[in-house]
């Protein structure tokens, strides 16, 4: 994986946090911004993944021929493929789960709402959140041991008929689709996975997800076992 | 409206068909077929509407490009726009409903499922099905008194969820929506009406309708107040 | 299996299948009907289930807290559980498929609109119709050999997104679902299995599904492989 | 109504809207708190409406019968009824919508996602969250000057076919729809509305609305001609 990116909630809210990450050891430093966004502060975590956070940005101004009806959207519906609503998060994988948890908790105040522990105490899979989607980003375990590797990034779509939808036109267009259109236990997405043709994996998921709205919410902890009940139609 | 046609299960049925109608005054005569049909029979009904039958049939045959990955369809999956899934019905207009539920009835042999009769017994309304779908084609009162009209023809989508796309996506390219989405208490049909650019009515409606299992079926009789009752939305 | 039954459309369409079973060696002969039903004529098919045939029917009258406030609706919407719809298929298990086909095929007038056929000839599976709905019962080949066997019946819900809220729903209440929410390449079928108490396999499925309305269909023949291939998340 | 009552992110952020509400004007004071939450402090909007802040909060847990198979869920599925899943938010009425808007921003620190502008410059309407949902509560103008009204409550559950089914339940059971399933132009929301037997106008609405993720998002400003010609079958 290149990097990922995190907007912050200010131009504040980015000072408090590069002001947390100088001298931490993950710290890497400043660049000049790139394609839509200002200037970017950037970090590894202790897996490798490089992590950029900015604030500035360019919001997105549709050309004549993308001009919604509605004003309070983006962009026209596509009415083509799978209808795809907005990009819902990234799934990376690390070696060490709990390094990376304490990291994204101390340095960037992201909010665990998930995890796997195993039984043996060791953590194999973490969900966080920047907002009050339940998640924006997972990190499950690289049984591999090796670093810095990215799983999959989500792409919702409006609802669990549209999931189904996408599975029939990947099927009719010859796209192998990995598995799914199941639903998880943990976070309770209903998803896919396919590839793109760069051989990067993309799941489609509904956008109708839960919302954690509770400030003092405690994570669900899952078991490997647990996690696996209720994984529908697996 | 230039013609409706149906097409006939066999041969001998349609010849029975043809027999039926000669010389009941409303029978036309033969035709060597037209685009994708065989020779056909033409008819008037009372109202004037032309209707056709026939038997030979060509097969549509999906030209490489549209050839769907599974071949219980007939072509691939569009995957734009509306994903229309097939012609579901028409609806016509007539002066005088009665004689045209008994021409339908006694000289093509159709099955009338549900009706509107008004308060002082004249018929407004009839819908007719040639198979198990609840109907395949709906008659009016012409209140204007006009004869021949045809009033709109239906395609089918999926699910109620994809005629609420439809609608989503006639809003986003200004395609004026008459009414709905709505469902209708007669029938239960859950739909739109819109107008392509040629000024025709058409509706977008739900595939999943009821179907009419039984042979001995009684007609569902509404009376014009009853019929309004379960519009919801209206 | 106890037995299953199926409704003739007529008095006469009833003794012209009795005409074409008696002395057919596949006849066992009348009784005096059951609970809903009158007179009824079994026979065995080829395999040994049992299969009656009647006209004479019961139509069922919705108690007073029952009846539906649209009255093209038999019964009220349940708003309860999964809310079934109707009863959709039968499938049943063989171990001589081909012999089966023919004698549905000749002594009952049933359609076939699907089939597996090996590469070496043998039939493996097939699904027949007595409507338009594209099946109304399936037979797959037994591969234990034994006679006589019952494989699932079927319920039909409204649409894709309920056959998913009813996985929801067994989970929740700790039914166990054998297989799915998947679809079936054959038929197109959305689907689930779990179990009653009782030890039968209960399929719930999409009731929206495709109609069979040429009265030539030629029936689609899929090879195990190409069966398998179109197997979404399986 | 009564009161309305809003959970503050900690105690701390609760201190600081105590702290600005005091000696405002508005604030009526603290009390002891009620069922389900410890201490809050009231106000009063400029309409008359009292709203009370709170932090403490006692969680639900749901008793062995309605606990649910997941645990990242806080109670059994009902597969009853309507289905809800949350509570989504509150429509008050207002005389002077400016007022009400520059105190809910001012005072109470929430975010005004979309509004009506009239073509006088006079403020119609005004949709607020205080979260990532794209409202949580609106205000429209009460036309006949009345003060401290409340127009609306609304149940979310989680599909736009869910609104459709509860629209089926709804009539089923007698109970007056007074207007949808719609869509709304402002918010896009897929709503219909029903009365309680206490007299109250109660809003069932999809879940899977949109998301405010962007912190610097500008409001979206309607003219009520505009508002209206998105407003899908109305």
């Amino acid at each position: 994986m290149g990097h990922m990116a995190f907007r912050a909630r200010s131009e504040q809210a980015l000072e408090r946090r590069v002001a947390a990450l100088k001298g931490s050891g993950y710290d890497v430093g400043w660049s000049d911004g790139d394609l839509g966004h200002g200037p970017a502060f950037a970090c590894n975590d202790p897996d490798g993944h490089r992590v950029e956070l900015y604030y500035e940005t360019e919001w997105y101004k549709a050309p004549p021929e993308l001009r919604p009806a509605l004003k309070n959207q983006a962009q026209r519906f596509p009415a083509r493929g799978i209808n795809v609503r907005r990009l819902d998060h990234l799934n990376c994988l690390a070696v060490d789960i709990k390094a990376n948890r304490i990291f994204f908790e101390n340095y960037l105040g992201c909010r665990l709402t998930e995890q796997i522990v195993m039984n043996d105490g060791s953590e194999a899979g973490m969900w966080f959140t920047v907002c009050n989607k339940s998640y924006d980003f997972a990190y499950t375990r690289d049984h591999t041991g090796t670093r810095g590797r990215f799983h999959h990034v989500t792409y919702a779509v409006d609802c669990r008929e549209d999931v189904l939808r996408a599975a029939d036109i990947f099927l009719e267009n010859g796209v192998f689709i990995e598995t799914g259109p199941h639903k998880h236990a943990i976070q309770q997405t209903f998803f896919l996975y396919v590839y793109e043709p760069g051989g990067n994996r993309v799941e489609v998921a509904n956008a109708g997800a839960r919302l954690i709205l509770a400030p003092d919410w405690k994570p669900i902890v899952w078991s490997k076992k647990s996690a696996r009940r209720g994984r529908l139609g697996d």
